[in-house]
């Protein structure tokens, strides 16, 4: 157990130093263009969900994510009393993630986002999509391609960058720490509570409609 | 049956969601510079493409595109009864997809395309190409790299998106639901009717070409 | 052999259409900003490498350069009687590829490029070591992962686009093509001689080299 | 023997072509647009990465790195005596790589690097994070997916350009052999020892974890 709670936290935290170091050099590279800015970030997120799933997958499952842990306990596919330790390592690993990069960057270490405009109903309905769609490669990847898993969500998050409005963040650990970073990927910290929101109710929607579409 | 539909149905929703999205988030954020948003949109429908093969072809065979169903059914690798609820399903989810893109970017859910410039003699000569390098590939792939397929059709869409003029809609159901959107990906629906014929040129020229070629 | 034959015509014919035409579009979109332009070209030509490896390569060997096909039979990997026949296929697939591609973007078929700057002694090497390199992937790739060629040949020359001056034309066939474009991708015809000869010196270099390195 | 160190040279060469090559395409035409022109290099980086290690990786191992060459001596998993001709090797090469960009763009062969802003704590701590990243997606592949090393350390380095604030240097083959080029990939001669230092910390640093996360 030990080993796989380590895994989660070492992953998560190098899940958060891919997003947020990115979007740090991105954003101080890009001169204002913004969509060159959001490409490099969603590259190098993209890049960094493959390596850390390939190499952790097989030791604690790779979630990084408590909506996905959440989502294999409702399948019976992750022990419930595994769930909060798990949680804890995740959310754990991604405020270090942050720290890490702030510190790569030559920034204050502590900081908390004062991006504003992460929040209504557009985004929030975004947030249960790309939460919906994340786990619908997961389930459907592990159905019928397991090996093709990393690759299905590496992709998947490089492209809902882009075709969702909130850039689906799409995993409470990833918000939570997002909050604590005043750089590109910030969130303020009082929209937090809505995006997680929506996280876990496209979990209950998602294990609805994919348990019957991947039986 | 049901599952299978329900398949087409969900994965050329999130076709749209994918082309739509990612070109109303590219166009927002490029500031004028069409390459650059153009480059994000095939980036994100390659991403998007190779995430819903992956897991929906064992479920339904992953057409999520008339023109490809049509291909099968020549082939008589697909039931011809089988064509129509195919098609059904596939510009049903296809019009739900685009829905949901503007819903996820509080735009009003209900538009029609004033794009003009999507019409003319290079660009229907475009979709042929457009289309009978989309079977080309899936047949070519199918014949002698399955496991291939969804990188195949995911890389040549994306690399498609720049070598034709009409950006390779190649696609009836994506062609009409794209009607149904005044953003970046949008064609005006007094034009599609022609992109369409072309399209199912595409698929009997195909259909003579490739059984010889790939036998 | 009529159907090998087909298919080196079909394949080089793809990529010159995905070489010229995506060049064509990228030099439109991207209004003056080279890098942009070239970032485009590179990952469209990778996408239909990839594209046209896989499905071709069990019909032909997917060779659709007169280099290639030369590096096979000093080899004896390829019959000397069925170099000719390879050579015309692919410099006439080439030829129908760029004409196709100036009929996607309804320019005029006929043209020769008037683009003066693909010449020096610095571009004559750079063919040297993108046409050496090429064959290193292919062979080394052929040695000890054959399954990996396609990827190998599609994310080499995607690279090999940016870290050689003369963007890495590494084949005969394409560099005469080039010559009957006066777009993006075009090179002035007084200029095509030295490549060609550059790139075959590459080929007895390569062959004695790797031949050693992958015995 | 030989051929193993030629592997070696020839590997480490090609890496250097791959980054210093394409720095200097990507300074050139992005007209100033330092994101753009990283995205090309990081881009480039990554698919010569995924090139030579997936070819030569049977011959030598692939390292191009002497972090990695004293890695896997510490594991046990290579001769003590075999690491310095490994790291002559790799230094030999990668210098004549650099020498060999510099003649495919016309500059003169010989060169230091005038680039001053490669250093301070936060850098050195990028190269800590960088490196120990690198092992992390090397051995943690080798331990489950040996078949994905080539794609994760392409990958993982196309990020890593991205989100550490030296870019990742991460070996001091590398770090040396561009110290000899006033180019984009440019960096002082008299910021290298710091660099090198910081990465053979988080060589032993990354053998204390990884031989527990990975056992």
């Amino acid at each position: 157990m030990t080993q796989r709670i380590a895994a989660e936290l070492i992953g998560t935290a190098f899940l958060l130093i891919g997003v947020v170091g990115s979007g740090i050099m991105a954003e101080t590279l890009s001169d204002g263009n913004v969509a060159l800015a959001l490409l490099a970030n969603a590259i190098a997120t993209g890049a960094m969900l493959y390596s850390i799933i390939t190499t952790l997958g097989p030791v604690s499952g790779a979630h990084f994510n408590p909506a996905v842990t959440l989502a294999f306990a409702l399948r019976g596919e992750h022990a419930w009393k595994d769930l909060t330790p798990y949680v804890i390592a995740q959310i754990t690993g991604a405020i270090l993630g942050v720290w890490a990069a702030h510190a790569m960057f030559d920034l204050p270490i502590l900081q908390t986002s004062t991006t504003m405009h992460r929040t209504g109903a557009a985004q929030w309905f975004s947030e249960v999509i790309a939460t919906f769609g994340l786990l619908f490669v997961i389930f459907g990847g592990i159905r019928h391609k397991p090996d093709t898993v990393p690759t299905l969500v590496a992709l998947y998050i490089t492209g809902a960058y882009w075709f969702t409005s909130s850039t689906s963040f799409a995993n409470p650990a990833v918000t939570i720490a997002r909050g604590l970073s005043d750089t590109f990927a910030g969130i303020y910290p009082g929209h937090i509570a809505m995006f997680v929101v929506m996280q876990i109710i496209a979990v209950f929607f998602g294990h609805a409609v994919l348990t019957r579409l991947f039986r």
